[in-house]
């Protein structure tokens, strides 16, 4: 995890943006001081819940990337009150006039971006929709605070390679410098130009006109990330701890008690190259196990089996003993449980326990 | 949910066996106290923290219905101590001897049942198995108690309607007759006969030999229950509320803050005849909205579009409207959330909230 935090720590610096780290993947204070290093900011965050529990905890500036709506404006103006800025995300009309209303209403003049959509992904209008200078100028005529304008290349989770990340990251760079320039020529201002997603964040190359890229789950990273060569295996943090508790000696199978309940039901990596099934299978100490994976899942049991691009002998485990699984999605088989069990950096000391939070 | 409770309840009354209800659904003690009708038992639960939380709230007859491991046999004898009778799952001679020596060092003779596999769904022995009559013998002569035997018909999950339900019970039915009957030859006794999931249980026409069934997901029922014809959208009894965030009015899409973090990663209807994505949309007051399904999710993006089997015109929400989503896959939602909402029964009265846990 630390080597990870190090890596895109770096090479932020190195394309001279400030890096705003997703915090939705650990959910996590204890986590949250590494990804940090430190400071009190700036931070991402996908609910009003983590908002408000890392506000708690001293984070002062916080981006809340998800559209905003409406009646979520009273916990975000009380969250300015307490001390933390929080700045909205929005794409339309309706959004930008509550949150100038808001706005207007309570004295506190809430940030709010502006999504750009460069890819077709999800959210955001595309740069040059008519509907940007629009809700830029119900923004800042209406009281509230036009802090820029942020793209997420979500498409970009579906190509190979480091190439292709990088790709991405031009798409998305010139998305939001596009945005900035038809905003400024409105005489709009556009003072954040704020990118990312793990594999645009490492493939990047030249983030001229950025501000700032966010990044998630590379904390921790996962089967899906390096199914796209956004890591290796060995970079990823995260594992399921689980113990075998039967077998079907027929059919190959040895049943494990971590199932969905544990890993979650995602299946990232069934649209990939190599399906990983509901994860790949590592001994105890966390090295991985070649040729296993677990070919499915019930509430509490898992079914670990030979891979079928296998073509050797896997070795077999009795009762009672413990593998680790790596997880498909990091984000998603971390929401499944409640705290972290953290390994010592020093082999033989005490494992350290970190509380996740969930809700909304 | 009463309704649902109220229909399995007389079913299995009408067929001369008892209900031994799956807690790991609702996770929750207050659902508990309706689902097993004012009892402390008989009970069901996947994970042993299940029972230490449902033996705390005065359950006293608990199934722990996943195979059981050694390092797991102290939390089991606590409970005893404790006053719960904890029933464990086994299906092979390491795990017998392992509650065998864990009874005879604790003084507490541990009834264990065990697992007969009807249809190659997962676990278990089958009931010409030879290690049947060695593990019940290895149980009875080392000092647990030989409880009976217990089977899970997990491919009736996969078939479509009452009928084919009903040939699964009877399949379940048939394997823990035949393997009482091989236990009882060779001298070992067989009190219990369990069988269960909830469209057998549903389905089931005569349990001629069985002492009790088993069934969880049938106090909320779900998209993959209707999906296979064991409930109709109108028994769903769980749904996540959720707001509109945002609209791609060129795609037809309404962006909404269901994402997958709320409705958990499960796609258990994409397997079905009718694929309903990330679940079907209702009005707030929990009306289906006939073509709208949530075509994709996000962490927390629900991506709400018109469903593809449909041809007429779709409703559209503004930004703020309330919607509800029913869910895929009620275990797997409700273990996303931290706590029910629970209508009133009396319109106007006020909703309340019940606490969920998790954890293992």
């Amino acid at each position: 995890m630390k080597r990870n935090i190090a890596r895109l720590s770096q090479h932020a610096a190195t394309l001279g943006v400030s890096l705003r780290p997703h915090l939705k993947t650990s959910k996590c204070i204890e986590a949250a001081r590494y990804v940090l290093a430190g400071g009190n900011g700036p931070a991402t965050v996908s609910t009003l819940a983590e908002a408000e529990m890392f506000a708690a905890a001293g984070i002062t500036d916080i981006l809340y990337a998800v559209g905003i709506s409406p009646d979520k404006l009273d916990r975000v103006i009380a969250l300015h009150r307490a001390g933390c800025r929080l700045t909205v995300l929005l794409d339309c009309a309706a959004q930008a006039n509550a949150v100038a209303a808001a706005s207007r209403a309570s004295g506190v003049a809430l940030p709010a971006m502006i999504e750009i959509d460069s890819d077709g992904h999800r959210s955001g209008l595309t740069p040059d929709d008519r509907a940007l200078i629009e809700v830029g100028r119900i923004l800042q005529d209406g009281g509230a605070e036009l802090a820029g304008v942020l793209c997420h290349a979500g498409e970009s989770y579906n190509v190979v390679g480091r190439e292709a990340h990088a790709r991405f990251a031009e798409i998305e760079r010139q998305a939001v410098v596009d945005a900035a320039t038809a905003l400024r020529k409105a005489g709009l201002p556009c003072p954040a130009l704020s990118v990312g997603s793990t594999p645009t964040a490492h493939g990047a190359r030249d983030l001229t006109g950025v501000t700032e890229m966010r990044a998630g789950v590379y904390v921790f990273f996962d089967l899906v990330m390096a199914g796209i060569e956004a890591c290796t295996l060995d970079d990823i943090a995260l594992s399921v701890l689980t113990t075998v508790i039967g077998h079907q000696t027929a059919r190959g199978w040895t049943i494990c008690d971590a199932g969905w309940m544990a890993m979650s039901r995602d299946r990232g990596t069934a649209g990939q190259p190599v399906d990983q099934g509901y994860g790949l299978v590592c001994d105890d100490a966390g090295r991985v196990i070649p040729g296993l994976y677990v070919k499915q899942a019930n509430q509490e049991h898992g079914v670990i089996a030979r891979h079928p691009d296998f073509q050797g002998d896997v070795p077999e485990f009795p009762v009672g003993a413990r593998l680790r699984i790596l997880p498909n999605h990091a984000c998603a088989t971390a929401a499944q449980h409640q705290r972290y069990h953290v390994l010592p950096e020093t082999p033989g000391a005490e494992l350290v326990e970190w509380p996740r939070f969930g809700g909304w």
